[in-house]
């Protein structure tokens, strides 16, 4: 058993689903708990997903090996301030956050240095789907974890987060926190704001409410999933990790506008290129995506 | 039974399933098929899929009494001057291309008029599978089919196409051809291309094999599911319903330089605004997305 006593601190869907998973895999002993929202730390009491909610950051964290922080990231920074009393000198502090380096440096703010028992840490899992009551046990079982080392760090509080995420399923692969956030810009973040933004102009047509939704399929259902997500979650990790996402979106509208083009200027050809180009790619790559 | 003898030209994905479907459901006796393509044919009678394959269109069309068209559509001319010589006047003629304009105008250039015995239709299913070998037998149960009514339309014709649809679990709607392809190509043919260039634009990056397509997640793989579609069926869905999908085309780049217009002047609030609008609409209209 990895955590004897862990703390979660955000009990959203990431967090609820970890204390739940570990605890399945005997890796974490007793629970407990703290979430900003009232209503979190009700339903994970009553779902039995933490043993005890406390009042604050620093009281769940009291006594606790493992402390996870599982909140948005932006609000990590205040996360880790509340935290901080609590924390014993011994404890490793964890977080789940899809940015990696603004959360480097939200630790680095708070405690003037990256402390050596401080692991970053990125499980890529979710759903779209928000909060306790949407934990899932199972969530990170085929799933990669993101470790985003630095220096001064303490190996064996990296070995124990790493066998805590491999206790339930998951893989641990090393990373640098810059390549890690390039890297999420195109897999996740910029996919999210996309999807977000085409339901957005959908939601805008006249036709919308009458004639464009209730005629969606199972291809809208699949490319607008992710645009259910929690607002707050994907505008904070859109602050955190901007210049990757917009260069990336930048060349998106680039693309866009050239396709635009050739729908005008009838170059069929180059449609069909572009269209070959995207399935033998996504299909050269797809028995890697987990 | 609504057809004793069944004809399916072109058995891809939606062709082969529909003989699987309606075969299982006792619509249709005896089926036999064609398809330009010598190793569909093979497939669809290795499976049991078809009863027969005729040497040609017509000869598939021979002695039929309702004749199915399952081709790309702009294949959809050539694929009726094919079957014509082989449909006897009794026969139904109808077909499942996703665009209706465009193949009401094909029957019209072959026919030289709407014929009432033909019934455009539409069935609101797929995968991004294609071929034979991808058929599903309930493909198209819980799903709606479209017909686009026209003048001079023989009632019976239409009636014995949609009880042949109901037969396999789908629920028919009648829809004008114009609104039928201002519908789907905000539904479905839009984000077909969006999810194609976002593919190709990210194919493109020079860290997309190493770095990016290894490290896409769940979110990725639902967002560009529809890019492993066929670029042939896609490219001629564009081809013929060009200007519905470019004005929202341009729609979209038009919000997408709005959102980065947003993200280079920090203008949180606003994006926030967007993904917040973006996720209420498709929550509010999830429960009807078949």
């Amino acid at each position: 058993m990895i955590a004897k006593h862990l703390a979660v601190i955000g009990l959203g869907l990431i967090g609820a689903s970890a204390a739940r998973a570990l605890r399945k895999a005997g890796e974490a002993g007793f629970i407990s708990g703290y979430d900003t929202d009232p209503e979190q730390v009700r339903i994970a009491l009553e779902l039995g997903i933490i043993d005890t909610a406390a009042d604050s950051a620093a009281a769940a964290a009291q006594g606790a090996d493992v402390v996870m922080i599982a909140v948005p990231v932006l609000a990590t920074a205040d996360a880790l301030r509340a935290v901080r009393s609590g924390v014993s000198p011994q404890a490793i502090l964890t977080d789940v956050g899809s940015t990696k380096r603004s959360v480097l440096a939200a630790v680095e703010s708070v405690f003037g240095e990256l402390p050596p028992r401080f692991v970053a840490a990125h499980p890529i899992a979710g759903t779209e789907k928000s909060g306790a009551a949407n934990a899932v046990t199972e969530l990170f079982r085929g799933h990669r974890v993101i470790i985003t080392p630095h220096a001064n760090q303490d190996a064996d509080a990296v070995a124990r987060i790493s066998r805590l995420w491999e206790g339930v399923g998951a893989r641990v692969v090393r990373m640098e926190p810059a390549r890690h956030d390039a890297i999420f810009a195109a897999t996740s973040h910029l996919p999210h704001l996309l999807a977000f933004a085409f339901v957005d102009m959908i939601a805008q047509q006249d036709a919308a409410d009458t004639d464009i939704f209730p005629n969606a399929g199972g291809g809208f259902r699949d490319f607008t999933r992710i645009a259910s997500s929690s607002p707050r979650m994907w505008h904070d990790i859109l602050r955190a990790n901007t210049q990757p996402v917009a260069d990336l979106l930048r060349k998106q509208i680039g693309e866009l506008q050239q396709l635009l083009a050739m729908l005008e200027g009838g170059e069929w050809d180059r449609i069909y290129g572009v269209f070959e180009r995207a399935r033998d790619a996504r299909e050269r790559h797809l028995a890697r995506i987990e």
